[in-house]
């Protein structure tokens, strides 16, 4: 079917006709719909059986321009494609962890999934001081399997025809070339945010010379030029791209990883930091947030805290779980010597602090660019006393700097926890 | 046209059927048609009119298997499109030092180029002794102008419009990915080499012990197996992927590249250390070579260390040179500040520091894999005395373990000089 934009009444003609969805609407008699409308790129509708409101889906479709910006910013709809590559590889290796798939088209750049309606954006729910006991185990989960399955580590000897090993993995990473979403990655993450470009944002009462701490100083720049560099080039495995607060959408028991167009081959730290760098900003931010609310902000910044180190060190210790599983499985005979288990487990710790410290980098990066750059997190960026704000952007800037600048050497969660905590103390 | 495999006979009716042959060959009525004979992959036929031996030509051709294996080995002949893709960048980068191309067919899966018939092997040439003075800042040229211009540093900055930085480039990578022939690489250079893998082949006085130093050492197979992942995931620069000194056609005013069947985008340090490890067992076996022509050894032997040095520290060099002369160009506006040029030479030391060091481990894996592997070098393997042969062998593998055991220190070619001359002294 030729592409063609769908709006709030053509979205339930495109559904009827679906054969697929005769299995989840029991009637098309009296659907409701409703544009959300809240995203930076697409439009999403919820569609919903109004006699049988457990009867519902999430209809996504991606249109040729960036939506945000308007038809005058051109983005193609093809980003739709990488999204649905990735959910499907994502619901194969967790499938607990992301929306259920009904229906995909990629002529129509749509997807249909399942309407999670008993769970909310995490990044709103943090917001309010919600806690979410079961999400840091979840992500350790998620980022691990996502991580070691679709790498090399993985992908190259899971097959007995050893001359076969590697060209699927490269046959998955020509497929998840996404050039334009990773431009936009690289500029408005790595680049713009250190130097006084002109998409830039700067909250009102910021300080110039924070500003200039960032943007003119010649260490911090070469560590991210060559963090940036690594993005561009190490394509190891396969990322969401990006994974913040707002791409989670959570209740008490489950944890849901949503909207992953951004999904390409990439470092497999990426992920990592964009959660962790995300997860700092909120820490920074419930120190004032917690206080309005009436909240004891102690309480709450404590369970952030424990929450970074339980995704953190879960993701570790599982992706080694993970990997050593596997070498169990096929015994790759290159490990076939005395002191080869303990070679081989040394392998998997340099890597693992390799892929950590690529983490810690890319969340310092983060930090910097959600402050300086153009798209904000609202933990901050919502804050109306601009006052406040600015000492909270300086916070973020403080330890997101200190993160870049030090990266090569930060090999654990507790060294990253105490240099924020030193900035911004509990 | 579709593929058939050309003889000597039919390979004439195709040349005579080719409007291009019509500017090379004055006439056709009195062809001579040599097979060479001696690739591992392929057939090359030179062509050549025997009343105008100046009117000359080779042609090369893929055929679907590993020629030095059989039929059985089966190898898909779309190697041949990395080929002439790779050809025809490195001309447009270098065309003084790769032969011309004068005709090319993807589906016949052959190239028609410049018959280098004033040109001998550099391997062999050198096994006679032979110097090859401008050699060294030819290769220095080669490395630096195909690594650099084919990289993100190069190709994300030179357009005009910063939103479409790196697609061109990321297009680029997708069109070279190169699976087969690059799990060649991984297999036969970083892996088989390092456990008792049925196609190594050792030499026959080697000592076992000396095999075990190799083969049962935990922190050099961690270091290789790291140095495989990089391999295998770092997209960063358009190689040549199989840059021995029996890739290089040679006099003593030129230097040609041949043979890039291999190409691929990989770790920029991948060719430098391919030749550096050639040019390295090319030094050790020398030693032996030249006492037997009756030649002074410690002579040519300096002339090697000099040639290494000179292609080192020139690529070193000409990569730093191009990269700020580029920035001087494009002026982006991220090093426009108080310490930026300062910030910039940094960032330009560290890289080619990292791409040096990974050339310096490389250099290491392909002493290793070329004394325990299946592909041996002539300069040692065809030694007859196989005492001599094993000692030889013996200094390559103890040399190229030093190098890889310590490759992430190693920051000058002074350094690897050092450790070779300690092994082997002139």
């Amino acid at each position: 079917m030729a592409y063609y934009q769908l709006d709030e009444t053509k979205v339930e003609d495109y559904v009827k006709n679906l054969p697929s969805m005769k299995k989840i609407f029991s009637s098309f008699d009296n659907l409701e719909t409703k544009e959300i409308g809240d995203g930076n790129l697409n439009y999403v509708y919820f569609i919903t059986n109004k006699d049988k409101p457990e009867e519902t889906i999430i209809l996504k479709q991606a249109v040729p321009f960036l939506r945000c910006v308007g038809e005058d910013s051109p983005l193609s709809k093809d980003r739709m494609n990488f999204e649905i590559m990735a959910l499907r590889k994502e619901s194969e290796l967790c499938p607990d962890l992301v929306p259920e798939i009904y229906h995909d088209d990629k002529e129509m750049a749509l997807v249909i999934m399942q309407n999670l309606n008993k769970h909310k954006i995490m990044r709103g729910e943090m917001n309010l001081g919600k806690k979410f006991p079961k999400m840091p185990g979840h992500m350790a989960t998620f980022l691990a399997r996502t991580m070691f399955f679709s790498s090399d580590w993985y992908m190259t000897s899971k097959t007995e025809n050893w001359d076969a090993m590697g060209v699927e993995k490269k046959e998955r990473v020509k497929e998840f070339v996404n050039g334009e979403l990773c431009t936009l990655t690289e500029n408005y993450i790595f680049s713009y945010p250190f130097y006084d470009q002109e998409t830039n944002e700067y909250s009102p009462d910021l300080p110039q010379d924070v500003i200039d701490m960032i943007q003119k100083d010649g260490a911090l720049k070469v560590a991210a030029a060559e963090l940036k560099y690594k993005f561009m080039n190490n394509a190891e495995a396969m990322l969401h791209g990006d994974l913040h607060t707002g791409s989670l959408m959570v209740n008490e028991e489950e944890t849901f990883v949503i909207d992953p167009e951004f999904s390409f081959y990439g470092p497999a730290g990426f992920d990592v930091g964009l959660l962790m760098g995300n997860m700092l900003l909120a820490y920074i931010a419930q120190g004032y947030r917690q206080k309005q609310l009436g909240n004891d902000p102690k309480d709450y910044r404590a369970w952030v805290i424990d929450a970074i180190k339980e995704i953190n060190n879960g993701f570790m210790k599982e992706y080694d779980a993970l990997w050593k599983k596997h070498q169990d499985e096929v015994e790759y005979p290159y490990w076939n010597f005395e002191g080869g288990a303990e070679a081989f487990a040394q392998l998997r710790k340099n890597e693992i602090i390799r892929i950590f410290k690529d983490a810690v980098g890319i969340a310092g990066t983060v930090m910097i660019r959600r402050t300086l750059g153009l798209a904000k997190v609202s933990d901050i960026a919502d804050i109306q006393d601009t006052k406040a704000r600015a000492e909270l952007d300086t916070e973020a800037l403080k330890i997101g700097r200190q993160l870049l600048l030090n990266y090569k050497n930060i090999e654990t969660i507790e060294e990253v926890v105490k240099i924020a905590q030193e900035v911004s103390p509990l």
